[in-house]
């Protein structure tokens, strides 16, 4: 394997050497971005006379190549990207390849690559996340007035429109976008320049490079733009958190299309067969969510692990940063992606949310609040009710001796109203307070939704 | 145990229950901030006329009664600090007491409690951020030209100032206050009013509470509100991400207070003794922190998986937030104040600093850099100074053979200079691009820093 | 606070310094095992001469009397439990008391403790095990008819026996208790007597305090007996496994438990209700066992990272094991216990899980397998199957016409047998493979149970 | 993408869905197992009458006709290595492949593929283990008289000999290897004929494939022989603990082999240059095994997390349980030989390490137990030594003044012995206790330590 050094080597390098510490499979992700970078810097050494101008233009042109090129001509069985492109530049313009190196080292080159990638790879998330919100929006809004019980502790607790349900999925992920902009933020700084540890002695303009890249400005201390990867710490955490909110969507879903719960049909095209039972209508895609979320757990962990206690300046530990970053990348733009796929091809039974939302004792909150209103303290209330659920334990639905025992505190019509056939409705109905699921509340959270999609990015939580 | 339900239940609860479900030693951290969200709450009640003016007025002064007693007059042998507040008002206010719990639920309550202290807990951390960004600046300012070798993979690299060193230390801070931030802004809502998952019927003003107590706005989803902790885990992060950049600067005090680097003497306040070493001083405080960053990692890890999967709707499984929050915020808050103290206290001893940049080939980056003005390309000007290392080999620095193979491409007087006692000096002062370590540039640095140091909070990361 | 150190030192200790530094607090768990450490040393330095047999005797005299009384006359303004003995001691029998700390460090003496510690709370957690395990061997034993659906991708499958579910989760205690015998193992062998990291010149006999300790020998090399904690981490790892195991039990428990399964009636002593909501029964238990499962893997994952990269001799890093240790058992053996109480006090609803059982198309897999023993290859007795259950879209159950269908290639009397009233339990009963749910093999399975149940310990996995 | 269900379903799957659910890549990794598995099948399927003993004749012959011409002839743009399988088994003999799905499902197969995969990997593991025990030992052997620094606290506390510091690694990799046993044991038994859960109704014989695949026993629980993972934890487990265990070890070579401690000179094979530095020799392998620690300790959690809360029955999220075994045993056996490699190839320089024990105060400790033998209590000893390092303090050495000091106390001769030039050598030959750096105690060490490498296996720790 070609390796950039060597000079003060006199034995060969071991192959397990080389297979461990090679990147270049890796590497291949970013090989754009590197390229990029080299663009950058080939045309600032002109600019600042370090290379003649027509050097410069001479490695503007090889690296035009490559980039158009891609991958195909450049050679594998090097020990990175890096190494890549020079052999492959010096294969277009000879000996003037070396001249690329003026200035730079790996380790500000390949910090720079990596914050190029991640500014590209947030993107994709963050248009991934309005696609999914646009699905919970869209399904909140025509289900204003679909009842189905909201759960606490996993038990139903109270009834709620599937509207809030899928709002409140909404604003987990837009804080996920938030957040993804943070890591933006974070990353969008420029290492470019800052050599092996300490700057250089070439009169280099990094704000130049900075510029040229897109980024805001450069690194403000060349040893820490070498040493630092919390961006990428901070954009497996975001990773993690996104694959979490999903997780918490695929885990209903995997509950809500088995026919305990019966709330939701998932489309054929998101789950799959069993080999030895015909039967079946397995939530693949859910369970593989739920359980890669603990593959980005584990990413985090992995290089908060590998990061804790490093000292300062470049060490070669931190090259595993990303395999993990790519891999928490992919799997949390693919979530997304299915987890969009699934909700838009999914087709909900409102009858059986309905039927759900009624079962049980679930107006059982808003005859204590009514007794509330009648004057009772709501200690007292909760424990007059909580009477006439064990007078009619067993049975589902308050009995007719409950009734008449809360008809003993409240109007008896109040009492009808509030056990009867459609009481689920009505109570959701007649929520009033902001971020309720009553109508009209829901009315003016469809429309902050709506306000907030449409605006570009996540400039802001809410 | 006394608890706030009950009416349902004929068997008494286990003891062992009570054990593993009671939360109130650790509730007692936010006992005020409970107290102020029920004052905030009670007020609106009054206000919004849910509950009389006088009612209203009772329960104020009841609650104002209890933030001045403080911990000391709440009952202990209760499920919850909510739980004790109510118990105490009782004591003080009788049965009215039960009407504080009106339109609200222990979902919304400890959602704004947890949120309400984290906001203050933040504020101490950024200020302790700030204590220790002071100290690295003022030793950066004063070494400037104090010269030690800079390290690339725990190899001497080049030369580089202290002053480099000490703001590289300084801008990874710079990064924690500016993430501690955005954990602000991200706990900056008020879910209070949310209720149990669903709002209230009642004609609360979620504003006015939100408000009061301080908060951006009111989430604008009742079940969100109440399922959320993705806030915490955001605190997590960042508290493990500023106990990792504590652990480098950790790690390199164990090492460099050791006789084999001798670059940094603690003081006697920061280092312990040995019970049977009398020799023996130990970093015992470095070390504490290097592996109490563990502790950090483990906790988001901790929260992380048990917020995994979790449908929506409070579940009980979150009550664990706090523990984890709380010992990562204390052992953050500790660590960046032992930090600032063994900074502080500390006393660098820069003759060694000076002799180990000198030692070796730290030189060599800059004969290379030299050859390549004098036309080379740098690949090639890596392998001639490659052979000269070579020849010196077992000396530590360039021998006469070495040095005359240089001069054959260099001007001897250059050679001597690059090679010579005060090599490292000149070389340090001597870079010039934007964050490197020469005179200008680090002058600089000191300012830029200076003018973020001086901005109150963490507005912008560079 | 009175340190075992201090002659070298000029100025005094902050009190942060003391906070963060004392584990006076945790040190109290094991203040039992640090003076039965304390006693056979004293002894053994009598016996072996190092000590005149009276100073030796006046030492035991004055341990003893320690153990007797307890931890309340031990100071606690002290670092540790090692300086709370002996400051005890000095009280008690004077400045003898020094003399206690000859050829021994603290370093060897906290490494005892924890393993004589860790000794007696594997075996606590054992018999928690084995609780558990007979609660489960007396439900399958009872239930060996009864039928329930079984679950893959949480949709029903294929009918089983409430027997071979709860034998399942046997099998995983099993191995559970098998890991613990693998812990208590790594942790049976002595470390003192390496005093600092070394050995030590005094003639003392490792092998008298090793046995006297009751372990089975002493560490071979010193500097690994000081420097060790990877014990620490296999338990750390077997309670995160025996708590991964529990939160599977949890998880069944919170769903069957719920209307929408139905299959199980908590305890009301396990169950808790809402301060708002007063016809909830909340699996609160269940709830947290599921929650603080990421707890137990978050300290796994804390002291790993702890752990990682430590030189080799003492590190104060590694204080932080017990806390974590601590934590993880002491939250497995609650959940142990508590898992026993909510199975030991449910009602199982053997109706619902019987009706489960015939719902859907649970046979489909018996009657592919039919197909097969009259000839078919499986993929195509799999097809066939699969087009019937088509027919019967959104029935439930096959339809006449899929019936028809299938009785084209089979028997219909087959048919009718494999799609009718109890064709569930038929399916059970019939299943012959060894570890089936057939009635002969759940026979087998149990005697196995009950077999290794009584086996004291568990000496095999299975 | 070729799938072995679809009766049932009317859409064709997405792509996306391919992408994310499918594992041919990873299964590849166990082709072997996956067709020695069937071949145990099919003949069982045959000798118990269930298939024609040609047809069982036939699908042997196809099975080894496949194990034959290995992964070049199957399938790749298939879901999973059965599918692979099952088609080139098609291929070659038709329609007859079909019933070799008879009586088992993917469920029980995956279980036994892993098993068996594992069972390889252990042996691998353990055999690397070996190999890096046995370059300790011999550089123990060859060092007994050579002294360097103990260090507790990272800072030189006694004088050791090299002899003990690599035995102390030895004894760490023999718990590794002791685990990696209970690995095996853990994972081996057979899952083959649970089938997808509950068994079958097939007279199949789950010895007879237990057996022909070298398994101890059938697991005796369908439904847990599918939804365990547990033995995949452990593997996870035992390969973190291995891991952290050379982490040590390469932190300490990246320590020592730079110019402040210059302990040790790493080969030309495993350090690697510097793009832009012609003079540095960088540990980058050390560093590699260093950072790749997080990344075992990151696949541990990862997989914990994803196992929690699942419930019983096969579930798709346990999919992920081979990349996270396969990334931590490959790295491990990576890791374990290049630790090897690094320390079969490394020169120590024994006179540094002989200066760096002189160096400091390290026998001061000695000469505290010395004054302990003559009649001191040891706190006080230790004063009085503090006292004369007081004294001494920025010399580096006892100055004349504290020698005289301690004169006062001890015999003039003693004080010279014990603060002269080989005082180091003496002190650490003096040592007698058990597993003490002294003379006798390293030989009964080293003996011992033999006699465990040469017995296969590691059937016990110590």
């Amino acid at each position: 394997m070609k390796k950039l050094w060597g000079g003060a080597f006199s034995q060969s390098s071991d192959l397990l050497v080389d297979r461990f510490g090679h990147s270049m499979e890796s590497d291949l992700r970013f090989w754009r971005e590197d390229v990029q970078a080299s663009i950058a810097h080939a045309r600032m050494l002109g600019e600042s006379g370090i290379l003649a101008r027509e050097e410069s233009a001479t490695l503007l042109k090889g690296l035009a190549t490559i980039e158009h090129e891609g991958t195909d001509s450049l050679p594998k069985d090097v020990e990175d990207i890096h190494a890549a492109v020079e052999a492959r530049l010096f294969e277009l313009i000879g000996p003037l390849a070396g001249k690329l190196h003026t200035a730079r080292s790996r380790n500000d080159q390949v910090a720079a690559d990596t914050r190029l990638w991640l500014r590209g790879a947030c993107k994709h998330i963050c248009d991934e996340i309005k696609a999914l919100q646009s699905v919970l929006l869209r399904t909140a809004a025509s289900h204003v007035k679909t009842v189905m019980p909201g759960y606490t502790h996993q038990q139903p607790a109270q009834p709620i429109s599937l509207a809030i349900h899928q709002l409140a999925h909404f604003w987990a992920l837009q804080r996920d976008g938030w957040r993804m902009e943070f890591v933006k933020v974070a990353g969008d700084f420029s290492p470019l320049g800052a050599s092996a540890l300490a700057g250089t002695g070439f009169p280099i303009d990094r704000l130049v490079t900075a510029k040229e890249l897109g980024f805001a400005a450069p690194i403000p201390n060349a040893l820490d733009a070498t040493s630092d990867r919390s961006f990428v710490l901070d954009a497996l955490h975001v990773s993690a958190c996104t694959m979490i909110d999903l997780s918490r969507i695929a885990q209903e879903l995997i509950l809500w299309s088995g026919p305990e719960y019966g709330f939701i049909r998932l489309s054929d095209a998101v789950t799959t067969g069993s080999s030895i039972m015909p039967q079946k209508r397995n939530p693949d895609m859910a369970e593989l969510i739920r359980g890669r979320t603990g593959r980005a757990i584990g990413n985090w962990t992995s290089f908060a692990s590998t990061m804790k206690a490093l000292p300062l300046g470049y060490n070669r530990d931190t090259q595993d940063d990303k395999p993990a970053l790519f891999d928490s990348f992919d799997l949390t733009r693919d979530s997304l992606q299915l987890a969009t796929l699934m909700l838009e091809s999914a087709t909900w039974d409102t009858k059986r949310l309905a039927v759900a939302a009624e079962a049980g004792f679930s107006s059982a909150t808003e005859i204590a609040d009514e007794l509330v209103r009648h004057g009772l303290a709501f200690r007292d209330a909760h424990e007059i009710v909580g009477k006439a659920v064990l007078m009619s334990e067993g049975q589902g639905r308050f009995t007719p001796e409950a009734k008449n025992f809360l008809a003993e505190k409240l109007d008896s019509s109040i009492v009808e109203r509030l056990t009867g056939k459609s009481a689920a409705l009505e109570i959701v109905m007649n929520r009033r307070s902001l971020g309720s699921t009553g109508r009209q509340a829901m009315g003016n959270q469809i429309r902050h939704a709506k306000r907030l999609l449409k605006r570009p990015g996540f400039p802001s939580i809410y």
